[in-house]
């Protein structure tokens, strides 16, 4: 069960509708996308879309929320009840154990990452921003206790925590802007070679 | 004389239309920004602002482009004539070596850098949003000459330079999506932290 499924009944289409949503906007953006295509590729009406998303931007604002949930969700999994030092490891593998759709699902999310910061007018879209953001800062504030666990621990050279985890997170989300699923470059790869950077400056 | 500045007799508004839409742009966002608001700003009516852009969007893209072409030629003079390790040096420095006007103009570019994948339908903004193209692939194969003609010199350790240099520019242009003109921490601080970790990166 995820943020994606919640509130789902056995006929309801809210899943499908992201699912269309984030392959539109991984296809055409955002901006070019059609809520009308959207509508046809779930093989509904608007107005039946209309029931579950008051808005395109409200769609945008959930997948964005979805991607961090998971992100965050990852994160914890990886890092619970292991030292620092492995957490880290298991915490840059984790940022790129990822699915052809969530790796669109990130991309969708760093381009619009700057939506966040201005409130909306519809309710709805509020709430879906809000939420959002508090999730940043929860990812935030989790990458930095673990570096600065680790600095405590003796692990990882003393510098500011939280200036590090934003420098460490800025550096795995860049690659979203350019990576493509089935590139020159395969996810392994990519992986092994911005982990190794991320260490580099974590413990070096 | 800059981009900004280009074809600009001494009546010419374009500069002072670029500053007041960079203004807007970065204070309100650019989808909130209304096209008449830069015009009030610039105290011209909307009929005189087309004569100049041909749309919010071609205005954009302009920044953008202009943004990359400061970037590359402040790339280009901090690395001329230094051998590879001063140059990184140098080139880091650099990056940070800009005034608050800048600092939104980075914002404003890295926030609609996924602009630039999608053809345009008209044909100005379809030549800004191609001259912009052409300047992020200059800077990013810049930046992977500096380090692979590091690698050679024995300077660097050897590694794939375009994907790192990827890496590098992936960390330095993240800061401009949070940082703040007059924040918590300065600007020299921000340099000082974010060159340490692209230095750890390139020569650990």
């Amino acid at each position: 069960m995820t943020i994606m499924d919640s509130d789902a009944g056995p006929r309801s289409k809210r899943a499908a509708i992201l699912a269309a949503a984030v392959g539109c906007f991984g296809e055409f953006g955002y901006e070019a996308t059609k809520w009308s295509t959207v509508a046809d590729r779930v093989g509904i009406g608007q107005t039946a879309l209309y029931h579950y998303f008051e808005s395109k931007a409200h769609c945008l604002l959930t997948i964005m929320h979805a991607e961090l949930h998971r992100s965050h969700e990852r994160f914890l999994e990886a890092t619970a009840g292991v030292d620092p030092a492995d957490g880290l490891r298991a915490a840059l593998a984790g940022a790129f154990d990822v699915t052809e759709r969530e790796v669109l699902q990130m991309r969708i999310l760093q381009n619009h990452i700057d939506l966040l910061e201005i409130p909306r007018a519809s309710a709805r879209e509020e709430e879906s921003r809000q939420a959002a953001r508090a999730l940043v800062h929860d990812i935030e504030m989790a990458w930095t206790g673990l570096l600065d666990r680790g600095m405590a621990a003796g692990a990882f050279p003393a510098r500011d925590p939280h200036t590090l985890a934003q420098a460490v997170l800025g550096l795995l989300v860049s690659v979203w802007r350019w990576y493509r699923w089935g590139g020159r470059l395969d996810l392994a790869a990519v992986r092994d070679f911005y982990a190794g950077c991320a260490l580099r400056m974590v413990l070096s």
